[in-house]
């Protein structure tokens, strides 16, 4: 599949109902081994002091890192997260986060990513979460192929 | 502050606007050093496979952590989460999602807990995800003490 | 292969020359899904504080986890480490500390375990660590199936 | 302190009786936020196929972890290790293991701290594993200061 097919095929992924496409994600860039995603800031994705609530970045971060792998495994194979471990570094009180993944180790059936967060905040960035993830190869379900 | 007002302050914090509230987490029963939290599915909390997603589970076992983590420390403090740790066990695709939170390190500044997430299926559980995380204590903003 | 050949084989492992032995490290016991490991405090398993090293404590809790996990698999097969992830709760400040390793999901290829690490002092045990790692099943080398 | 003493505090810690010495750990370069160290295999410090052990990987990671976040906190503070998380990405095969260690958060009592561990074999790197961990500062033991 090509780069273009690859990203035409996450972009459908990221359009299913879903927390995904609820929640606003979108793809920024896609190639082998390294997606960037974005999330603009909604209250109902905040905890109660009004800033990104960590499960929201773990899942902006877990969803970069699941499409990033991917992107490094062969056709018709699927990255699904095994673990994942993040730190949270600064509160993200920016109007919009971004997650860049990166593939450290792109193997047959394990694949393993770190992700950088950043809080967008007045046009600066700072670094607000840090993440690795363990990721295994599985099946497209038919009609993803 | 008796237990009683521990779970009004956490009822409280959970009825603020925000992802808890929005994504409809619930308390189960609060003690100290455990927690237990509920939710149910919806579409916009699954992936594409219609499970829960992965970033929803981690939300709902952050929330539990914290408010474990809450519980074992002194009035005026509130645990926020350096940083957490999932594995995912098997595919979340029950009804419902339970997080049961235990404190396993209650220390003055940090504290450690971790907890295992069941899917719940007519009836039947089973183990879904198991999460560590490290909290830290810090002072309840104003207007919550 | 019997629980009795189980333990043989990784007794039998356990003796070749390298860390774990030259450490130390002793199987206390083994069943299907669950080891218990101790190692008893040398100088030169300490940290400069005079207690054991962070990192000797995760390389008992490594080894029980593997050890764990190879419980778990086929016959043929033998666990190694994807990723580990350990939480040090209180100073390690015993004549010996235990590792008791459970298996929490025991997957054809993937394993995942859990690990309490407790120091013994004066006949006293207290938490020291917690580990949680992610193993993948291995074809055992020749001459130790 | 200046970083000409902040090196030479770390190379008398390291000269102490312990594991680092023991196993033969030396420190490559210190800077602050950075730090790099190295390790030389011995039969003593591998598994049983005769790579580096997990758990002595480890320890070389924490071991540069905490100086490097030890190099990003005041005069009479030192860093331990709240929780360490490792990926092993390739076979430590090498002659000798590399950990370079790097702060992505140097906050006044929690630091956070990413490792690149590589292993070097007839003078070519590999990436063999992949850490972070999260530090927090306590007061250097009296005689170290």
């Amino acid at each position: 599949m090509s780069g273009a097919d690859r990203i035409k095929q996450l972009a459908a992924i990221m359009d299913l109902p879903g927390f995904p496409k609820s929640a606003g994600m979108r793809v920024v860039s896609v190639e082998p081994g390294k997606v960037t995603m974005a999330l603009a800031k909604r209250e109902d994705l905040c905890q109660f002091f009004g800033h990104f609530h960590g499960g929201v970045i773990t899942a902006l971060a877990d969803h970069a890192a699941g499409a990033c792998a991917t992107s490094s495994m062969p056709d018709g194979k699927i990255a699904v997260t095994v673990e994942i471990k993040i730190n949270f570094l600064s509160p993200a009180d920016g109007e919009e986060i971004i997650a860049r993944a990166e593939t450290i180790q792109a193997g047959s059936s394990i694949g393993v990513v770190k992700v950088e967060v950043v809080s967008l905040k007045a046009g600066a960035e700072r670094a607000c979460a840090f993440a690795t993830a363990t990721m295994r190869a599985m099946d497209m379900p038919a009609g993803f192929r």
